[in-house]
C-alpha cells in the first residue's frame, strides 16, 4: 500500500509539474499519522526505507558527470557556495536562537544549504531554458552545493558519533574519515577498473551478475564508510561517482544504470520518501509555528540573497544571480535523506524533522513560479545570456542524399553524420564529412555526435519508422530543439500522427521517396536549380506550386545573407531567399 | 557480504554446470553458522530475504506459458503426477516413521515431490535433448509438478492457519482460499487488461513506473493470499501468472520482466538462499543419519520410480520414463522456499529443515550425473524419440540474395524471411514467401517467426555485425542448432573470431560481399550453374578451386535425393553431391 500510495503520488506532482518526491512525501502525510492514519511505518518498511536511501544516494553520484561540473566553473562555483552559506547559516543561527543543540543546528543548516538536483532539467526545458548560461550555472550549482553539504554532513556525522570533543577525538575522528576517503579514492581509481577487466576477462558480463555486483559495490562502499564511524550513504554516493567512468564499458553501464534506477527510485526509494511523511507531525504549525516559518523564510531569503550576492563577483549582474537563487531554492531528496538520518540518529526531534518536511515541500513549490518569473523578467531585459548556444546539424543516415544535403550545409555549419553501415560512415569520410558508426536508435550514437550541442537533427535512413524514434530519441533525452524527419510514401497514417505529436517537421515539406533520388544521385542524373522568391511562401505552398508537373526535390533554402538551411515543412520562405532545388 | 558471497558462489556453481542456487546454498553453509561462522543471518537479512521470495515466486510465475503446458499433455501429465506423489508419500511416511507430526509430514512430502525448473534448459542444451520428447516432457512435467505442489502447499497452510480441525473450520478455510483463487482470478482476468489499457491510454509507459506497478501487483497479490489464511508465495506466484499474459504489451513486458528478474535473481532471492544456508545445522549428520539418508535415498527412489511407474499408461516405454525421472530428480528454489516457510511456522524443526536443504543439493547434483547415464543409455539402444524435430530455415535479410535463396529452399522447407526494411518485406511476400517486419536484434520478432522451431539461421544482411550478433541471439534464445552467417570482406578479424567462438558457420564458404551479387540478380545478369561432384570434398577447397579465375558464388548444395541445402563453410560436399552456383 505504501509502494501504490507512493506511486500515485509520484504521478500526480509529475502531472503539476513537480518532482515526484513532493507528491511522495505529501501522500505521506496525508495517509499517515499526521492526517488520516491509514498507514504507518514498521520495521519491515524502515529496512526497504534504509536500502533505498543507500540505493538513491549511489544513483545520485552516478548521475553526476564531472565534466559537467567543469563547464560552469567560477559562476558556478560562486552561487553554489553563496546559496549553501547563507542558508545554511541562517539554519543553524534560527534553530540555536530557538533554544536547539549546536549539532541540531548544523543538521537543519545542511539542510536548508543543499539544492535538489533532480527538478532541475524538466523545468528547464519547459521554460526553454536549456541553452542559456543560468542552466549551465544552475545545474553545475546544484551538484557543487549537494557535494559540498555531503562534505559537511560526513565531518559532523564524525564528530556526533565520535560523541566527545576533545582534540585526541576529534584527531581519530578526522584521522578515520580521511582514510576512509583515501581508500575510497583509491579503490575507485585503481581497484574498480581492474574489477571491470577482470569481470570482461571471465566473461562475467549478463546484466544480472553485473547489477549483483553493482549493488555489492554500493552497500561494500557503505559499510566502510560506516566502519569509519561515517554515514553509509556517503559511502554508497562515492561509490556512484566511480561507478560511472570507470568499472563498466558505456553501453554496459547504461544498461545495469537503467535496471539501479529502476530498483532505486522505482521501488525502494519511494518506500523511504513516503515513511518520511509519516514520522511528520503536523503539530508543529501550533506549538512551533514561530520556528516553522523562520527556518522556511530563512531558507528562501538566505538561498537567493546568498546566491545573488556571491554571485556578484562573476560579473553577470545580480539579476542574473537573483534568477539562479530563484531557480536553486528547490530542496529535495538528500535534504530529506539528511533529515531522516537527523532523526533517526536523535540529532533533531520530530518537530524540527516535520519543519524540514515542509520546508522541501513549499521551497520545491516555488521554483517553477519564482522562477518563470524571474527568467521573464530577465528576458523582457534582454538579460537572458545564452550560452554555448546549440548550433549544427546531426544527420541520421550517410545515404547518397544525406550526403548530399550534408555537403551542403557544411559549409557553414558544423554537420556530424550518423549511419549503422561501416561502408557509409567510410564513404562520408573519404567526402570529407565528420561520420559517426552507430546506431540512430541509441543514446551511445547520440552522446559520441555531441547531440546535447546540436540545434538540428535530421533523419533521413529509407525506414520512416527509424527516422521517427531517432527523432523522438533526440527530442527526449538530448532536447535538440529542431527535428526533421524524412517520410517515405509507402508509411501510413500512423507516421505522421507520431510526427505532429512529436513536434517534428517533415524533410522536403512532403511525403519523399529516397531511392529514386539516390539513384539520380548516385549516377549524378538530375539538375541542381534555384528559384528566388519573390513573396513570402510557405515551404508546402511552394512545394505544392512547384512539384505539379515535375519531379522535383527542393533541397536547401538560401536566405540573403548566403545562409543555408534545409527545406522541410515548418518554415516560410522569406522575400530574397531562394529555394534550391533538384530535378 | 550476503549477497557478495551469494554472487561467488552461483558463479562457481554454474561455471561447474549446477545452477546458481546450488551454490549460494553451500556458500551459506560454509560461511553461516554452521561452519565458519563468519556470517549469520540479521532482521534486515530477513526482511530483504521474504521480499526476494516473494518476488522470485512471481518470477517463476512470470515464466510460466500456459501454451508450453498444453504441448507435453498426457505424458507431462503422467509424469508430473507420478513424480510428486511417490515421492510425497515417501516423505510423508518417512517423517511419521522417525516420530514426526502429520503436518511436518505433510511439508516434507512437498518439499521431496517438488521439481526444480530452473535447472533443465541448461542441462538440455548441453546433452543436445532439446528436440527429443523427453525434453518437453520434462519441461511440461516440472511445471505441473510445481503448480501441484503449490495447490497442496496452499491446502496444508490453510489448515495450519486455522488450527483447529473441526468441520466449520475447514470449511472456512476452505471457503477463505476458494474466495482468495476466485478473486485471483477475476482480477488476473478482467482487471488486469484493464488496467494494461487505463495505463496505455494515461501514457503511463515509462519503464520505470510499470516495474513500480508490477511490484505492486505482486504486493498486492501476496497480501490479499495472506488475508485469505495463505502464504504470500501463493498470491505473488499468482500474479507472476496472470501478468505474463495480460497486462503489458508483449515487448514492454520483456523489458520490466528483465528489470524484475534483476531485482530478483540478482538481489533479493540470493539473499534468500545464502540466508537458508544460515539456519542449516551439520548436527544432523551425527544426530539424524538414519532420517537424513531416508528422505534422501526416498526422494531420489521415489522420484525416480514414481516417474518410470506412472510414465507406463503413455506407452513410450519404461526406459524413457526412467530417463525423465533422472532428469527430474532435482530440486531447487521452490522446495527451499517451501522449507524455509516451514521452518519459519515451526511446523518443521532447524533438523528437518537441514536435511531437505542437504536433500535438494544432493539430488540437484544427480541431475546432470544420471540424465547423461540414461540418455546416452536410450541413445545407443536408439530409443530416444526426436519430438517436433526442428526444421526449416529462418532468413534475416529480405534483400535480393536473401530471396533468391530463399526461393530455393523454400521448394522443399519452411522459409521464413525477417526484415526491418517494410518494403523489402513487401516485396518478399509478392513473391510468395513468408516474411515478418521485424528487427533481427530483438526477440520478438524471433518468436514471432516461430525460431523455438527453427533448424537453420542464415544471417545475410549487408551488416556483418549485425548478422553475428542476430545468429548469437538465435543460438542464445532460441537454441537454434545451425547458424550461417554473412561475412563481408570490409569486417576486420574481430568479426570471424567471433564467428569461431560462436560455433556458427559462414554463408557461402568466404567472405562475400553482397552488393555486387544481390545487383547482378536484381538486373538478371548472371548465369546459374551446377557441378557434380565426383569426390568428397570440403565446401571450402570446392570454393578454393573453382574461384580462382572466376568470380562465382555458390549458393546451394543438391544431395542425391534432390534435397537442397545451403552452401556454407562448416559442410561438406558428397560424391554425387552438386554444387549450385552462381556466375
Amino acid at each position: 500500500m505504501v509502494l501504490a500510495a507512493a506511486w500515485l503520488g509520484g504521478i500526480l506532482a509529475k502531472r503539476m509539474g513537480f518532482p515526484a518526491i513532493l507528491g511522495e512525501l505529501l501522500i505521506g502525510i496525508i495517509l499517515g499519522p499526521a492526517l488520516l492514519a491509514v498507514l504507518e511505518t514498521s520495521a519491515d518498511l524502515d529496512i526497504l526505507a534504509e536500502v533505498g536511501i543507500l540505493f538513491l544516494m549511489a544513483y545520485i553520484g552516478m548521475e553526476i558527470n564531472f565534466k559537467d561540473l567543469g563547464k560552469a566553473s567560477w559562476a558556478g562555483l560562486l552561487a553554489a557556495i553563496g546559496g549553501f552559506i547563507v542558508p545554511f547559516g541562517l539554519g543553524y543561527y534560527t534553530i540555536l536562537h530557538f533554544g536547539g543543540t549546536h549539532v541540531a543546528g548544523l543538521f537543519v543548516g545542511i539542510a536548508v544549504g543543499v539544492t535538489s538536483l533532480a527538478t532541475k532539467s524538466r523545468i528547464l526545458v519547459d521554460l526553454k531554458l536549456l541553452d542559456t548560461r543560468i542552466a549551465y550555472v544552475l545545474m553545475a550549482g546544484a551538484l557543487i552545493s549537494d557535494t559540498l553539504a555531503l562534505i559537511i554532513f560526513a565531518g559532523i556525522i564524525g564528530y556526533v558519533e565520535a560523541g566527545s570533543i576533545d582534540t585526541a577525538g576529534l584527531v581519530w575522528v578526522a584521522g578515520k574519515a580521511i582514510l576512509f576517503f583515501t581508500m575510497a579514492l583509491l579503490i575507485g581509481i585503481y581497484l574498480f577498473p581492474l574489477l571491470g577487466k577482470l569481470l570482461t576477462k571471465a566473461k562475467l558480463t549478463s546484466r544480472t551478475i553485473l547489477v549483483t555486483i553493482l549493488i555489492i559495490m554500493v552497500l561494500g562502499f557503505s559499510e566502510l564508510a560506516e566502519l569509519a564511524g561515517l554515514h553509509g550513504i556517503l559511502g554508497s554516493f562515492m561509490a556512484g561517482l566511480f561507478i560511472r567512468d570507470s568499472v563498466f564499458s558505456r553501453q554496459i553501464l547504461k544498461d545495469i544504470s537503467a535496471v539501479f534506477h529502476d530498483i532505486s527510485i522505482g521501488f525502494l526509494a519511494p518506500i523511504f520518501f513516503v515513511t518520511a511523511g509519516f514520522h511528520v507531525t503536523l503539530e508543529v504549525f501550533q506549538t512551533d509555528l514561530a520556528l516553522l516559518i523562520s527556518v522556511i523564510v530563512g531558507a528562501v531569503v538566505g538561498k537567493i540573497l546568498g546566491t545573488t550576492l556571491f554571485y556578484l563577483p562573476s560579473g553577470y549582474g545580480w539579476r542574473e544571480g537573483f534568477t539562479i537563487g530563484t531557480g536553486m531554492n528547490g530542496r529535495g531528496a538528500v535534504e530529506i535523506i539528511i533529515a531522516g538520518i537527523g532523526l533517526q540518529m536523535n540529532i533533531i526531534s520530530q518537530e524540527i524533522f516535520s519543519i524540514l518536511v515542509f520546508m522541501a515541500i513549499s521551497t520545491t513549490l516555488t521554483v517553477p513560479v519564482f522562477l518563470t518569473w524571474t527568467t521573464n523578467w530577465l528576458r523582457k531585459r534582454g538579460e537572458l545570456v545564452k550560452q554555448a548556444a546549440r548550433n549544427g546539424y546531426l544527420i541520421l543516415g550517410a545515404n547518397p542524399l544525406g550526403l548530399f544535403i550534408a555537403k551542403q550545409l557544411a559549409e557553414q555549419n558544423e554537420v556530424i553524420l550518423i549511419d549503422y553501415n561501416k561502408d557509409l560512415v567510410q564513404e562520408a569520410k573519404a567526402q570529407g564529412l565528420k561520420a559517426i558508426y552507430g546506431n540512430g536508435l541509441r543514446e551511445d550514437a547520440f552522446e559520441e555526435a555531441n547531440a546535447l550541442n546540436t540545434k538540428t537533427f535530421i533523419a533521413l535512413t529509407g525506414n520512416s519508422e527509424i527516422n521517427l524514434l531517432s527523432a523522438q530519441l533526440a527530442y527526449n533525452s538530448f532536447y535538440i530543439p529542431n527535428r526533421i524527419v524524412l517520410v517515405s510514401p509507402v508509411e501510413n497514417g500512423a507516421g505522421l500522427n507520431l510526427l505532429e505529436h512529436m513536434d517534428a517537421s517533415s524533410l522536403f515539406a512532403n511525403k519523399t521517396d529516397m531511392v529514386p533520388w539516390s539513384y539520380k544521385i548516385t549516377t549524378n542524373n538530375f539538375e541542381q536549380k534555384a528559384e528566388k522568391i519573390e513573396k513570402e511562401i510557405s515551404t508546402r505552398n511552394w512545394f505544392k506550386n512547384n512539384a505539379k508537373n515535375k519531379d522535383i526535390l527542393p533541397i536547401i533554402i538560401l536566405d540573403e545573407n548566403g545562409q543555408k538551411r534545409p527545406f522541410h515543412y515548418k518554415d516560410v520562405i522569406k522575400p530574397k531567399e531562394s529555394v534550391v532545388y533538384l530535378q
